[in-house]
């Protein structure tokens, strides 16, 4: 079983220094470290456990390095930065965690922009030695690039000639749509096994400059320096402890976060608490609780459940969401994010529980929202209910309906990928609706939810068990390939961003070359990398 | 060998009748008319050969018939208007097939919208029965659907409940990005194997309207009407004579486009020709020339020859395109269109010049503009350039350097599927270029074109053949799934539209899903679809 988890000290692959305002992380990987059998990790390069251990970085720099405005990537390894996702791993590791494995890269690449763009964190790659394929995505993931010019570190993409498959986190993507290099240029490049160096990446936008060996380190520092002189803080982090939960076979149940498998109907319960008790009211009381404040505490152990879900329980097929508990509670504590969001723990947070979210619409299973008496899809929770492929909502004639409410968090804290909120990628036809939402009535009941359009169905208590049983049933009797790509399509309308991209372009022309036979097949390039064979192509173009 | 070239009066599948402003496209699908042996086109069910006459009654409609308004989609088969794809033929197709069908067909479908946005004709569903799968994505790539309430017809997208791949035309993005159909409903409807019936249709936004089966004929013809009360033309067609070529082994020679085939190297030569002699200035001048007109002719024979390589050539995995003439004749040509786009005709002949274009942006295959003296890749011409991969210019120290010319054209009237003209996506990063380029000067040597950032590579005599030698035996001897992938993700930087997503996601998932053992493997849907055997899934997501 795959743990997500893990702390500075526990790291195999990485150095976290932090030295004021300045962070450096650096690259040192344990060959023999491996998350599975069958390969090593050399020259830098990484497997899922090396990126778990990055995406662990950068999370601890964001809440217990406030006070780190500069993060400079680089490599203790000598002349090389990063070799990219190990061949052998690729070579040896099924069609699904390999799918996988790529969406998480790319969900710890998008980390690396989405602290630059709104906690203004600069990230620097200082690249030591050649950084080639995952490694250069990794690079241009970063704010800026610079590469030691010692006649033989280069930076490349050599997925497309080496492997026949796409550099696979984003590479093709960030060339074009981020450093906007010109698509021929970007052509040449990526079919350019051994890359460029110095002087022509620079001319080309693949870095940002070039220094000699001996003047490299100065080089990185001055432009730490020049960053420093505009930017400084007196923020105090707080700490991530752990996130405990208990397992059993069939179950997985953290403090705010439980998860019921049912794996003889290949679905799951996954239900979400609010919190208990008094709440804090401001930014210093949240701040003392630390990472025991609930919105934090929750939105972790939801980012645990779900990454468990993806990598551990692929047979899953749906996901039965349920909020339950104190819908005022959420809303109190939706209250005091939204009047504080300018404090930079309070910001932290409301980040981290979009990027949960967005983990959340980019999980490729299916989602049904449940809404019963007793649930709290209120404010931020409500995202759960707008993020699922449907909701059921129980519509009793007897006895008290339950209700779901939205908070100033649904009106632009927690956009999706595509920039948007989730209630106006639902509202794409009507958007004079969101005034209606937004409107004095904030909490609706079952039928003021159908009537709004927020709910999909509204069983009565005569059909309601019948219903969902069968809505189950049906779901998890669909082809599961269908439905991924089925969800991926209608879960993104409207505007695309450089992140809906990767996600939904890249992502889908990767997973189809994963499958073809001229990269994964007996003969294919994927299979032969390394080996004194060859690969042998039918060239057939589709 | 698949030949694209049809008329009216040999269609086998479709009925068009002319009546005043109204036209009515009427399939009739011939069960026994197939492009492949081995299936039935039952229940007007098509395959390519039909759609082939769809996108040519289309095209009539453009230029033969500008008097016609309103288009009437509809069938003569009772209570059925169109079953979609047929499975059969689709069961037993390789998978290249497959995938350069549905792009075809994508393609049918955007030309439709591209009639209706760029020259105001406005087509109506009349669904007489039930229109399920493509049939549906035919109907959706209409303005208007009426569907007949006759208690049994019902829209469906039935692929990922019954065959376990998606609607592979478009069908999902145009549910939630073109009709904006709520997520949660177009998850239900796309889920939903016998679809849904008039009235909830209508209140889900799946179609406009619904009547009962005695007045259904009487509301269509109403909205007809009502459409044509504020739309009239006098304008005359042209004739759309049939293309004629030369073909040999290894080449293919029209009037204006020549192909020839390397076949044992796996790449093809197409050259394009400037107009020769006195070219026409005003549209009464273009309107008598008609089909014959060069960017017509020369642009039908363009799409022609791309439809061939594609479909009929799959081994060829690049193509060199020159353009050879003289560059003045195609700017005088590029001056004269410009001057008059107001002009029905002239409007046409731009549009289809786009849409080919953008067929080349689209197809699957390799280009690399070779750019010699005596070339003209000027004006529209220089879109070919600006569409390729990369391009070649030489560089020459003696004698005449080529050039290569801007005209009004390349400012807006071409533009790609993302909405962006080829320079403004050549340039994302330097949008200032420009005005550079559109400036006094806007023919460009080599070393100019280099300087402006225009080419790729200027190679100087001593080493133009052996580059271009090399860059091609380079390119064909990669991954053609690789570069597949590669290129789609490198030539649409910038912004996304309907169209982009349904050639970049949606294609790029359907391709994946067409690969998988759930929809083609022995057990997969697709494979055993009317058979009595059942399909048994792998259920693990990806």
């Amino acid at each position: 079983m795959i743990n997500f988890q893990t702390s500075p000290d526990r790291y195999h692959h990485w150095k976290l220094d932090i030295n004021g305002s300045v962070a450096t992380l650096s690259m040192d990987v344990s060959e023999d470290q491996t998350l599975n059998e069958g390969y090593k990790l050399k020259l830098n390069s990484y497997d899922l456990g090396v990126d778990i251990e990055l995406a662990d970085a950068i999370q601890r720099l964001r809440f217990e390095h406030p006070e780190v405005r500069v993060v400079v990537v680089t490599s203790l390894k000598p002349r090389i930065f990063c070799a990219g996702a190990n061949i052998y791993m690729l070579g040896t590791s099924s069609h699904a965690f390999k799918v996988n494995f790529c969406k998480f890269t790319n969900e710890t690449r998008c980390a690396i922009e989405d602290d630059s763009r709104h906690s203004g964190r600069r990230y620097l790659a200082a690249l030591n030695g050649t950084a080639s394929g995952g490694g250069y995505e990794l690079a241009i993931a970063c704010d800026e690039i610079y590469l030691v010019d010692d006649g033989n570190s280069a930076v490349s993409l050599p997925e497309v000639p080496l492997l026949g498959v796409l550099p696979g986190t984003g590479g093709l993507t960030r060339l074009v749509d981020k450093r906007r290099i010109r698509r021929d240029r970007a052509d040449v490049f990526s079919t350019l096994a051994e890359g460029l160096k110095g002087k022509r990446a620079k001319e080309w936008g693949l870095i940002d400059d070039t220094f000699p060996t001996s003047k490299f380190q100065d080089g990185v520092n001055a432009r730490v320096k020049e960053i420093l002189s505009n930017d400084s803080t007196t923020a105090t982090g707080i700490t991530l402890n752990p996130l405990t939960f208990e397992q059993t076979d069939d179950s997985r149940n953290y403090e705010y976060v439980k998860i019921n498998l049912h794996r003889d109907q290949r679905y799951a319960d996954l239900t979400i608490k609010s919190p208990g008790g008094d709440q804090p009211n401001t930014p210093e009381e949240i701040h003392k609780l630390g990472d025991k404040c609930w919105p934090l505490q929750a939105y972790r152990e939801l980012d645990d459940a779900l990454l468990h879900l993806r990598l551990n329980e692929p047979l899953i097929g749906l996901v039965c969401l349920r909020a339950m508990g104190n819908a005022d509670t959420v809303l109190s504590v939706d209250k005091v994010l939204a009047a504080n969001r300018e404090h930079w723990l309070v910001r932290e947070i409301l980040l981290e529980m979009a990027r949960v979210l967005r983990r959340l619409d980019l999980t490729a299973k299916s989602f049904f929202a449940i809404v019963e008496p007793g649930s709290c899809f209120a404010g931020n929770l409500l995202e759960l209910l707008l993020a699922s492929d449907r909701s059921y909502m129980l519509n009793s004639s007897e006895g008290a309906l339950p209700e779901i409410s939205v908070s100033e968090l649904n009106a632009g804290a927690l956009p999706m990928s595509n920039g948007l909120t989730r209630l106006q990628s639902r509202f794409l036809a009507e958007p004079e609706r969101l005034e209606e939402i937004f409107g004095l009535q904030r909490s609706f009941d079952t039928e003021d939810a159908e009537e709004l359009g927020l709910i999909t169905f509204a069983p009565d208590e005569l059909d309601w068990e019948d219903e969902i049983r069968v809505a189950i049933e049906e779901r998890t009797s669909l082809s599961p390939d269908a439905l991924t790509g089925m969800e991926a399509s209608l879960r993104f309308a409207g505007p695309e961003t450089m992140d809906t991209k990767i996600y939904g372009r890249l992502t889908a022309w990767q997973n189809w070359i994963f499958q073809r036979p001229n990269a994964v097949g007996e003969h294919g390039a994927l299979t032969n990398y390394g080996k004194p064979t060859k690969a042998v192509f039918d060239y057939k173009r589709t």
